[in-house]
């Protein structure tokens, strides 16, 4: 037996465990995590120091090893993020759906934990503690398998979460670790079917298009996010300036931050201060030739600027005549996460709504709004941009599933 | 391009019509599909024929050649069921999960279609009307790649559905039918991420196995049954035998027929009783030791016993000591589709229900009721063993999806 599939039966055993835990139990769990990582942020400082000692080695640029370093402050960050899980209400459990059936069945949906989950990720190494704290919460097992430019800290911090889960008396299995670094063992989970129900892989364009392509277990995807803010005729310029602003440059690294910029050719006059205001800002701005033709500082576009995730402070900008040029841009060219409409218009704003098939539609808000905290659904594993089982902010309710139960007396089919 | 990527844009853009499809002109378009079936039972009849006549020229038997047979009864049933279709309720379009956030923003869900379907199947010629229904009721395109023993009559049926939604203006794309015999276009299509959203396999185990391990499109899986029944310490024996006579007897050849029985020790003296009627009702026993030694008649079962989804009149027979005892081996050798408990105690009934991780759990009632039309969903696609998205019957409402909408008033983030 490999040492995969080794975690994989401790996963589906611990699982077990896991889905019959009551919700005072796992958040007591969960406060042991968060102090245990406090309490051990010595031994944790000591294990990051040699991820970033590797990275000062490789060269790697400032951002990136700012991103890896992990402080005191950060690692009571994570800390509370663990105990901000313990406050959301548990979804495990819930019954809905129930009706009584003309032979008197009685049907209903029980909403149950999903199993064992595998976290394929090359993020920052809070996503560790996130990611094992919000599958405990919702009774799943997981299966942590970290990128290799954090594997100390990562392994660190699952060992710490999993130690502390066998001071409460939960198992410690519910929290494991991929300690092989060679890329054959991520081969091997993304085909332990028997073992492991969902694969979630969080991280730049490789890694999912591998996990996609390479996984028969189903993958909930967190991809691109090719986010578009259209203007439309009649929209008010502040409203207009403000949400683009904000769509673009209050975070600019992150999937829900905008990329293109769609306006109707009727609002063209107020074009060129908004552009101005961008570039203010720093905003690199490549026009179509309409943009151009009203704000000439703006670089030509080139066919892949449709296409592209900057995630940096450049902004696409194209005219359109009308609402539905906007809606098919976006199709052929978005990755159906997030795009926003300003317009005055209710009935506008509800049509661009209907025809536009991604997982967020804002009417006259920020695409920055597209993430499970500011939709109310607490935190969050990533956003979904496929169309299975989750769309959207992927929070706890979305890390289960639900079975039918149905209560008789007796009945059979005739 | 080649021919597929050419079905899959036909598709992708049939979708974004469907999706904006009221409700009256989807039940329309239903009652079309319908009476063109009736209307061309004659050419139905004549490209079945050529199906038949090479099954037979290939010595198939008798059962296969039944199912595959479509008469003018058959066609009418196949036009009733989608008349029954039309009669549903159409989930597009429900608003739901409505909250309003602290900044004033107005969040909620809209189950909206999933886009394009692929349906891989090789069952009788009806799953190509029954399948397109579906989706077009729930607004979805649907690429059809049918079985060869069926070519000639799926390619018909799909072609008159086809054809008749054309006469109602309804894009006739909303159907295609691949026409392609090789096995190069399965998998080409397996790969088509571009167009299709989701892969649905209906067929045998191979089927399955080759959908899930070559598809890069997230599959939702319609797998084995291999269903228990336990007979708890104090079942009413007359309850106990009719729901385990109905799960194994009425239908053994599909999903939700019982393959195994498991009976509390404390229930052993009514077991001879029961396995008595069974085997004069044809059933093959095949038992553990205990069960042998109070029904010697019963042939020994093998490990493989447990395994088997035997789909005709054979029963496993395992005697064990606790609740518990049932559940793990229900976990080790089934494969979480249905499971049942007769039981005279609540208490013990809900337990079972809570331990026994399968898409449907009865209690006191019989497996054959984990399909859609008993359990009130109307027509189904199939029934999910998978644990995304949808578990158990996958209804007209599992064929959709939801996107958030956010009606903001200029809101952005801070």
């Amino acid at each position: 037996m490999s040492l995969m599939q080794e975690i994989g039966i401790r996963a589906r055993r611990a699982s077990r465990e896991l889905a019959l835990l009551p919700t005072e139990k796992k958040n007591e769990a969960l406060s042991a995590m968060a102090s245990a990582l406090v309490d051990s942020s010595h031994r944790i400082e000591t294990e990051n120091a040699k991820d970033v000692a590797s990275a000062r080695a490789d060269d790697m640029d400032a951002a990136f090893i700012d991103r890896l370093i992990l402080n005191k402050k950060r690692i009571k960050e994570m800390a509370d993020a663990i105990l901000q899980i313990v406050s959301l209400p548990d979804p495990v459990g819930e019954i809905y759906d129930e009706t009584t059936r003309p032979n008197g069945l009685k049907v209903a949906k029980m909403r149950v934990p999903i199993g064992v989950l595998g976290i394929i990720y090359e993020s920052r190494p809070n996503v560790t503690a996130d990611a094992a704290a919000l599958c405990l919460k919702s009774g799943n097992a997981v299966i942590l398998r970290g990128g290799s430019e954090a594997f100390h800290s990562n392994a660190i911090i699952a060992n710490i979460l999993s130690e502390s889960l066998a001071k409460v008396f939960v198992t410690p299995d519910a929290v494991q670790f991929v300690k092989t670094p060679d890329r054959s063992a991520v081969m091997e989970m993304l085909k332990m079917n028997k073992y492991i129900d969902v694969i979630i892989p969080r991280g730049g364009y490789g890694l999912i298009k591998m996990v996609s392509e390479n996984s028969s277990i189903p993958v909930v995807k967190h991809d691109a996010g090719v986010c578009h803010v259209y203007i439309d005729e009649g929209a008010d310029a502040g409203k207009a300036a403000d949400i683009t602003i904000n769509s673009k440059v209050q975070r600019p690294g992150v999937c829900n931050a905008a990329e293109t910029l769609l306006v109707h050719s009727n609002w063209l006059k107020h074009l060129p201060g908004l552009l101005k205001t961008l570039w203010q800002m720093g905003v690199e701005l490549r026009g179509c030739e309409r943009t151009r033709a009203v704000y000439p500082a703006a670089k030509p576009a080139t066919e892949d600027d449709w296409y592209a995730e900057y995630m940096e402070l450049i902004l696409a900008v194209k005219v359109v005549d009308t609402m539905d040029e906007a809606v098919e841009h976006i199709e052929k060219y978005g990755s159906h996460h997030t795009e926003a409409i300003v317009t005055p218009s209710k009935e506008r704003g509800w049509e661009f709504v209907r025809k536009v098939d991604s997982s967020a539609v804002m009417v006259n808000a920020s695409t920055r709004f597209n993430d499970g905290g500011q939709l109310g659904l607490g935190a969050e594993m990533g956003i979904s941009t496929q169309k299975l089982h989750c769309r959207g902010p992927m929070g706890l309710k979305e890390l289960t599933t639900y079975k039918y139960f149905v209560i008789g007396s007796g009945q059979v089919r005739g």
